[in-house]
């Protein structure tokens, strides 16, 4: 057997451990009862360590200098690429990093669950010292193996490929067009009326009407499931995606386009390549790209007119008891694309959102790369809260920096994918658009136009082109802001 | 760290990975849609090879030889024996004989599960001589390495310590009074009057009223959940049990008592000693046992007088707009005593059951020990389905030996343990009445007084004791079938 075979073998063993790690992770989410969280914690921690050591088996070294010697064709060259890079970031960090880094952690984020309610900075600081400490050790290593600056190597891990100078270039001009085109939207909104849902909304019947947008947007249901969980996800292995999302019976707004977000996410992993399951190579290309694919669906096809059509007509025939006003397109609309600068990222518009996340990115760039000390950070929060939505977090620290679990357990790097997501969505549609009817898709119903383009260009990819090379294909340039800023525009103006 | 120590901490890892597939495969019958099916099975048979590798570690030898020189309490003691057991069934088999099992049986079962409905005998005998061949071997292997008849070494699997001369003693007691018993019944019961189950019963009232009766039977909600499956069962971890049910809309008889037969089950899982967790001695003792439990539950609590009532009550709350005499007392107590000579073991009522038991036992003692070949099981059964129960089963395959699935794999020696629960159910419940107000107890809705003498005598011994010595110290007297035959006249004349 070539060493390359005998990776792809390994490769495939690890990955049906992981396929374990998954489902019993979607089931501590979305099904299991509390007292069953000890034993089943001892149990997924057994099966890291297990993962871990078939990724630092010793001789996975030789193999890989073997199998750079063989001659390989396109695609298998990729898988090589992908393998070796997994490798080397699971053998990059001394266990006792990670073992700190993990325990750390683990300290200040349980900590952080009642802190942030108590507005107890000085407590969280403490704990949260150590966490930033060792993320820049962990950054160090990560920039001297791969020739990086602190920050960049750890956007390595979500975003390959991806510098902060790229992001710096794109957030930058974000940053000259967003505020004033924010207070533009606002400034229009003021006059407009809508009517808020109001009443019970039941969850028996939320999740019928799910489940009809997830048909509509043809979510493979012999491949997948819809379930509930305190916190939104998508989880499980490509041929079984398990999507979850969180009911709320005084509204419906937020849960139905929060199933046709994950719905976006599923979509996509059910797209991967079957014949490279089991490599890296057939998995997601990276956690913008991810983002891309559920905000493709959430803000560009989700809050398309033709789209808010078939929502609200759908949610009308479900809730018979409400006002009919309520469910009209127009309201609808309304109800999809209010503009408010508000505190908190998660509730967050589409227009305000990147806000939010620019302010994260410029603070933990710093905050790695050593610039900047942890205990600046509520400070710099406060004023750049100013400068991009005009609103003071000074002393208001639960709903300014602790208001986010990312950085509690130091995964620093991840917020900008986000961002990154919203600008290919938009990118995407763009090209899209040249080669696709994408209003008359929507508008009659089935999708399959805009489904194929997805699956023939990003999809069925998986990790086989570069991040880079995969947006240039697809859309015939690289990664810029404006078809973002053209299409807030468009929608909001 | 002393070599028992190390036994000790491997068993906790084993269980880890043990916990993981008690929870994947709870998931594959209970939640998993069909795509994810062939993914997962790769994943499942790769923790199983991973679990296996782990029971026959070459260093586990060492370790035994040194810890049976150390000095170990009685708990320890009992431990050892049990690790030492699991230890040698782990490593009894060639992995040749396992693999050819294992291939044999899934081809003979899943050609089976069309070959019964074609009543296909011709076909099911190709495939059945094969897992028959392996089986015998099997057996060979295991009766030379601990000393038993062939058969009796497949009963050690599920039943330690339990041999055919006791089942044969057992049996052929039970064997002297069931067919006339059986006869005096169900002339009794030929004139009687009850009203049956007519129109819907929705599944979601089901689920309400089969979650009540959970309640009232103490199941603990923290560390265990209800949910639907084909198959009902037990499954998931004692930290976090899963029990299923199947809903039919014409009724909710069966459904109503299979909860509470699996919640007897869950109980006990949820009852074993959590200081033992992850070791052997603090499992259920053995398939018999555990049957008691859920008989004991089924049969002793659930069709008793005073549980009746309860049920009748609270069915007749959840279903309002049935027909009230359906649900009083008397004609609830109709619905779950009535007898009928039939085919069919797995829908046979408590006192036919034995029957279909004894005449399976008979067969596969003979065939596995090669007194009979597989070719003469027909004949077999339907020279004894005429002599327990007067019916025929010529010509009639698949209400005769073609109707289950345990030998298709070869789960020779598992039959027993359903009489064998019914047994000691019968002799736990006699015992215990000697010091519990049993009747008084559930007439009250307040079930403790029984679940506290389960726990002291059953659940919280795990595996310490062997299953004589459990019996023993729980009734005073080793099993016979006095006490079954007397609670079946009780009940039944």
């Amino acid at each position: 057997m070539s060493a390359f075979n005998k990776l792809v073998a390994h490769s495939q063993k690890i990955s049906h451990f992981e396929h374990l790690a998954a489902i019993v992770g979607w089931d501590q989410a979305a099904m299991m009862p509390s007292g069953g969280n000890e034993a089943r914690s001892s149990a997924v921690a057994e099966l890291s360590v297990h993962i871990h050591s078939l990724h630092t088996q010793p001789q996975l070294a030789d193999w890989f200098a073997q199998a750079e010697q063989e001659t390989l064709n396109t695609q298998d060259c990729a898988t090589l690429r992908e393998l070796k890079r997994q490798w080397q970031q699971a053998n990059l960090l001394p266990e006792s990093l990670v073992q700190a880094k993990s325990l750390a952690g683990s300290k200040c984020e349980h900590a952080w669950r009642s802190q942030r309610g108590d507005n107890d900075w000085q407590g969280f600081e403490k704990n949260w010292a150590e966490v930033v400490k060792l993320s820049q050790e962990e950054a160090q290593i990560r920039a001297e193996a791969n020739n990086l600056t602190p920050y960049d190597a750890m956007l390595d891990i979500y975003e390959p490929g991806t510098s902060s100078e790229s992001l710096d270039r794109l957030f930058n001009d974000v940053k000259t067009w967003l505020p004033d085109l924010i207070d533009q939207v606002i400034e229009k909104q003021s006059t407009e009326h809508f009517i808020e849902p109001q009443g019970t909304f039941e969850t028996s019947k939320q999740k019928a009407l799910g489940l009809e947008v997830m048909k509509l947007l043809q979510f493979d249901f012999e491949h997948g499931r819809l379930d509930e969980s305190v916190h939104p996800f998508c989880g499980g292995v490509p041929s079984d995606v398990r999507i979850t999302t969180r009911y709320d019976e005084n509204e419906f707004v937020q849960s139905l386009m929060g199933i046709v977000h994950e719905t976006g996410h599923a979509r996509y992993e059910q797209g991967l390549p079957t014949a490279l399951a089991g490599l890296p190579s057939g998995e997601a290309r990276s956690m913008g790209i991810h983002e891309s694919q559920s905000l493709f669906f959430e803000m560009q096809v989700g809050r398309s007119d033709a789209f808010i059509q078939h929502l609200a007509q759908l949610a009308g025939k479900h809730f018979t008891q409400h006002d009919k006003a309520l469910f009209t397109q127009e309201n609808f609309q309304k109800l999809y694309t209010r503009v408010k600068k508000d505190f908190i990222r998660v509730d967050a518009d589409e227009l305000t959102y990147p806000a939010h996340v620019i302010l994260r990115y410029e603070i933990e760039r710093d905050l790695i790369n050593g610039n900047i000390k942890h205990t600046d950070v509520p400070e710099l929060w406060d004023s750049k809260m100013q400068q991009y939505l005009g609103l003071s977090t000074q002393g208001n620290f639960k709903n300014g920096c602790m208001q986010d679990i990312h950085w509690t357990d130091g995964a620093f790097g991840y917020f900008p994918s986000y961002t990154l997501g919203a600008m290919y969505a938009a990118q995407f549609m763009a090209s899209m658009k040249q080669s696709v009817d994408v209003d008359g898709a929507i508008r009659s119903g089935d999708l399959s136009p805009i489904f194929t383009w997805l699956s023939d260009n990003i999809w069925s990819k998986g990790s086989l082109l570069t991040t880079d090379e995969l947006v240039k294909q697809a859309t015939g340039e690289t990664l810029n802001a404006s078809h973002f800023k053209q299409h807030l525009a468009n929608r909001y103006l």
